[in-house]
């Protein structure tokens, strides 16, 4: 039996609920479908966070791949370039300018012998699902992307966020001071990472939880791109 | 006003009144006293978050840099190897192994010309913190050492894990199929940096609340350390 929460927590709150998605289908329906039969309305306020698998699908971005073969040609094919390889482990930039494996082309949850791919333009994914449930709820929401990217230094994997609507990617804390009077060293908080990695926590890998509602964050709408949390390549040291 | 949250969700609570912590501090007391003033109880399965910094002030890990040229000294004698320079930017590795900005060093947070360094053996500081909150409290806890580090490829920092007691660093999926039946590509899930990077949602860098307390997630007991999360170098492909 889980203690109950104080006032002033953040909530965190799976939707269960969503079946396979299929291309064509709206993902802003779909959600709103689970919110109803979950009985959950959303409030005024909530960052919706949603897996890009559902996008991706919904979007079409499907490919077969019988063979491993054909997996990793798809994978070569959406590379934007590759800055590492070791066996089959291909480290790319995906056309958005991310960093990751395979160039985020992945087979977990997906039926049948086939991959999926990113959405072509994940911001954009993330702002049409904010306006038809912002259209839908009347609150005011912001909508993140995820996927789940690996580090270079850091063994296993975290979601980060591929696209954001409705908020600023990054809170810049440049001028604030901190508890003690003094002027922040950190002034620049990646909090839609923060929220991916937090929503993660109650969708996992294995469950599948798609979509899930961080409640109760305080954040400022603002405009931005989750390609904004690209490294210019002049300041990147590592690529 | 924010909507309530329904069952299953999980909730991140924030800290308040825990004031300023000094060398020879016990961080479990100074945190068992906010809960009290607070009016939480811990419950059983929190996981409770700490900023590393005030386990580094209270274990006396401080430094006096009336000068930029001293705090870059003590960075320096911090590392235990450097990666990378730009201008008064270093990226090292530190005594744990962790490859992030001046070897942990930081400046905020911290009153007068001082600086803060990274606990000596962070996981150790958590067991210390845990062993005594679960003396206290009669419940089963983890606890989470967390500092705040850049990304080679994306902008803006997100809290990490640098020290855990009591649960698995990482989430093992190998040989858990995914929704659809499939085997998971995706086979490890760095939990803790996840857990982490929640927690500074409540927390922030200029609100001066260094401890949060994670609620609901269902974890098991599990040994390990937050140097686990290190990449072995023989891995690494970018350092």
């Amino acid at each position: 039996m889980t203690a109950p929460a104080p006032p002033g927590a953040l909530h965190l709150i799976p939707l269960p609920g969503i079946g396979e998605v299929a291309p064509g289908d709206d993902v802003a329906t779909v959600i709103l479908g689970a919110l109803a039969a979950a009985g959950i309305d959303l409030g005024d306020g909530d960052v919706v966070v949603v897996t890009h698998k559902i996008v991706s699908k919904a979007e079409g971005r499907l490919a077969d791949v019988a063979e491993d073969a054909d997996y990793r040609a798809l994978a070569e094919a959406e590379a934007a370039a590759v800055i590492r390889r070791r066996g089959d482990l291909m480290i790319a930039i995906t056309r958005h300018g991310f960093i990751c494996a395979n160039a985020g082309v992945d087979r977990s949850n997906v039926t049948g012998d086939r991959a999926v791919m990113l959405p072509i333009d994940p911001d954009a994914s993330a702002h049409r699902i904010r306006v038809r449930l912002e259209r839908a709820s009347g609150v005011r929401l912001a909508v993140v992307v995820t996927d789940t990217f690996g580090r270079p230094w850091r063994r296993g994997l975290t979601d980060v966020a591929i696209g954001v609507s409705g908020m600023a990617p990054i809170r810049d804390l440049r001028g604030t001071t901190d508890a003690t009077g003094r002027v922040l060293d950190v002034t620049e908080v990646a909090i839609v990472d923060e929220i991916a990695a937090a929503a993660d926590l109650v969708m996992g890998k294995a469950t599948g939880v798609p979509v899930a509602i961080l409640r109760g964050l305080r954040w400022s709408p603002g405009d931005g791109r989750a390609t904004d949390l690209v490294r210019p390549p002049a300041e990147d040291m590592f690529r």
